[in-house]
């Protein structure tokens, strides 16, 4: 059986526990102030959550692995916290309980540059990271948007905008040092190692990402760092159908053009991103696209081979050759899309989907999830990351207003739906967190969940780390 | 308390079981003959065991599950098999027990062309696979050398010479059928499914891959299938040290030219590969090189960078612009570098080792390998994927002879203290099996160690998956 968790008891545990919290981190770490808690209450979805009873921040593992080993003997929930820009409200206190801020663990990232590799603290975001090692000339290629951690990204399987070249968190990081339930301190690959591959024992660093809190606190991660591209350029095209954008990029990808970037906005984002950034995009389903290459010759041929690709597709035009502070705007505007669509709506929050589909399948559901859209009669921007076949949609909503809550809840049941019909993941990077537990069972069947309770109970028999999250009910 | 197993209480479950494996999958799936126990006795390493007591050749995965339920309820210890082309005895059933072998599951490869995946059963070798699918342009990259089961690979985590351009099997592997202990037959990213990446529930695709059958039988793989190169191209270049030649490699790397392959001979094997493979290289540490590219100019562009490189080490030649046959031939001779060692002593079977260090120390651990190869005056050629800095020695040794032996093993035991000084690993892609159990605890630390217990012990509660396998004693 697992523990069910009592709300007071809870609550009575972290009382009487506060003072061995300062004993273990000193008084300053332990923050029950209310507008502190109120600050580790949410992350950027939707999602609403009573704020937690405490917040730790310790600033070294050692005190992580204490604060842990302490709540597991007590039965008190933990819920570790990064830069709060999840999606799916997988760090959110929903019982209360301990959350354990990981922004306080700080050090300069370590680079090691003959090996590509470095290695950083929690508190290092992905922005922070690229800026420690630019003088290098190599570069961390993940980007989800949000300047989130990077030991945060591990927790979430992050991706974003060039993991089509580049790949994922998973295919980006090398070794972890995390603090399991019971304080033990551990090092995936054993400490230090950076080896580019590996055949030795089961390759934990790959089960610790994506587990969101679930299974331990990650507290160093060694990523993957690349050579900056010599030569750069990018092309906007726009299409008259999402359908023909769509499958645009099922022929680039089919021919293997090595392209870095393609990003999929449709009609409604280019207006919202038009508006909030500046821009003067023509109102169609448009693609951006970014090469990168070690000559100018090998860019200008991809930017040639995608160019006749899209106008066999009946492109409405192709730019392409802008300047680098165009360049540098229209991909602020892909990032800023997420508040772009928000800003369409006074007084919005975001409710964001995330399906992944095989290629194959990709243009046939994006314009059906753009007709559900229509048909309905509901706000929102498709935008993806199409060269994964990976596309979000994006729903300005107010919270208050429950009637469209529900419209817009059945509206993304409907589009899962569709991509487990088409044997895609109601998730392609922003984890399962809580809002796409129901989903879970259908997508990995009976028997993978089973598993997913067995190692989580082996690792955290208490049930501790993060309760509620990720793995549906048994 | 682990189950300890007693070979007598093994012999007579078993002999008790004959009858219910015959029930499961037919007489003539039930293999007692000892000519047959025979040859699933060993893999291509040097370890010796004894015959297991009963190969159960399954035609399906249900017959699998159900040979697991049974052997997991009469505590009965098993050992997948696959093609025995292992080099750490991963597959021999040291306890006796019970021989699965998986090659009579069969069924065409399932091509997804547009996606870029393809699904294979246990009996799919990967030259099997590469036929069927060579009609569609595409083909899987991962190239151990010997023409393993692709769903072997997946068990030990296998890579080749050209994951520095197309990853591991880690890497290229998307979805695994999967049957536990306890028979319960699972799919690790839901049945079918095949986006390009997903966020949705743990990572167990990876758990899977290199846990050499002490986690569960795979039953089918679904790996990623890459379009081939429209053009290619080979180098041959010589040097008068290995230094000189492992130094070339970092810097190649550095530049990121994006080398398909990169493979060292040192003195010794290229000596032996002149002899096998009737070549008439320069005998000098060689490294043989792959260019893969999307146009003409973009292999010679490749190939220039990486003649200017080649000559600022002193390389004593370049050759390049080999005929397809030459190519061919050369890589054929790579492929047979084991052989061609084994073949410089009559009688000798290989002792391998599978180290694999970060690129910075590459050049040095290299050297002071060859040194002590040289200073203990023991028969051994350096050979290895040097571009992920992984690298063999392959010592024909005869068998019975234990001063060599040990001999032998000594050298081995400091060049994995070498490796390991480097902050590398024990094994770059041959797996733990039996002959690295001793360094893992070394390699991972004791926390990480007692992690890998307890997930295995989650899993495979009564230790009848592959015991004695990969996991140290606690």
């Amino acid at each position: 059986m697992r523990r069910v968790f009592s709300t007071q008891a809870i609550q009575t545990a972290i009382e009487k526990s506060l003072p061995d919290f300062q004993k273990i981190a000193g008084s300053s770490a332990v923050r029950t102030q209310e507008s502190v808690r109120r600050q580790f209450a949410r992350d950027e979805s939707h999602f609403i959550s009573p704020p937690p009873a405490v917040v730790l921040e310790p600033t070294n593992v050692e005190q992580v692995s204490k604060f842990l080993k302490l709540c597991n003997d007590r039965g008190i929930p933990i819920v570790p916290f990064g830069t709060g820009t999840g999606l799916e409200g997988g760090s959110m206190s929903t019982l209360g309980g301990v959350c354990i801020s990981t922004q306080q663990i700080t050090g300069e990232p370590e680079l090691r540059e003959q090996d590509f590799v470095c290695s950083v603290k929690p508190s290092t975001t992905r922005l922070a990271l690229n800026d420690a090692i630019k003088h290098s000339g190599l570069f961390f290629p993940v980007d989800p948007g949000a300047d989130a951690s990077v030991c945060g990204m591990v927790a979430t399987s992050a991706s974003g905008t060039n993991a089509i070249r580049y790949g994922t968190m998973k295919e980006n990081v090398i070794n972890l040092e995390v603090v399991l339930a019971d304080g033990t301190i551990l090092h995936t690959k054993g400490k230090g190692r950076c080896p580019r591959k590996s055949s030795a024992g089961f390759n934990f660093t790959e089960l610790f990402v994506g587990s969101e809190g679930t299974l331990g606190v990650i507290t160093q991660a060694t990523v993957k760092v690349h050579p900056r591209p010599q030569f750069l350029s990018a092309a906007v095209c726009s299409f008259p159908s999402v359908h023909q954008a769509a499958s645009t990029v099922v022929e680039i990808l089919q021919w293997s053009i090595p392209v870095a970037r393609i990003e999929l906005l449709d009609t409604v984002q280019v207006q919202a991103s038009n508006a909030y950034s500046n821009l003067t995009l023509r109102e169609s389903p448009t693609l951006f696209i970014e090469f990168h290459g070690s000559s100018e010759k090998e860019v200008a041929d991809q930017t040639a081979a995608v160019e006749d690709i899209c106008k066999s597709h009946e492109s409405l035009d192709f730019d392409s050759g802008a300047s680098d502070e165009k360049m540098a705007s229209l991909w602020k505007a892909r990032h800023n899309a997420y508040y772009a669509a928000l800003a369409m709506r006074t007084g919005a929050r975001g409710f964001t989907t995330d399906v992944c589909v095989p290629i194959s399948k990709l243009a046939d559901v994006i314009s059906e999830t753009r007709s559900d859209l229509d048909e309905h009669d509901i706000l929102g921007t498709v935008v993806g990351h199409v060269g994964d076949g990976n596309f979000h949609v994006i729903l300005p909503t107010i919270e208050e207003d429950k009637t469209e809550h529900r419209k817009i809840q059945s509206f993304s049941d409907r589009l899962v739906r569709r991509a487990l019909a088409a044997d895609g993941t109601c998730t392609g990077e922003h984890g399962i967190g809580l809002g796409k537990r129901k989903y879970l069972r259908e997508e990995l069947g009976e028997n993978t969940i089973r598993l997913m309770h067995t190692v989580k109970k082996a690792l955290d028999p208490k049930n501790i780390m993060n309760p509620g999250k990720v793995l549906p009910e048994l």
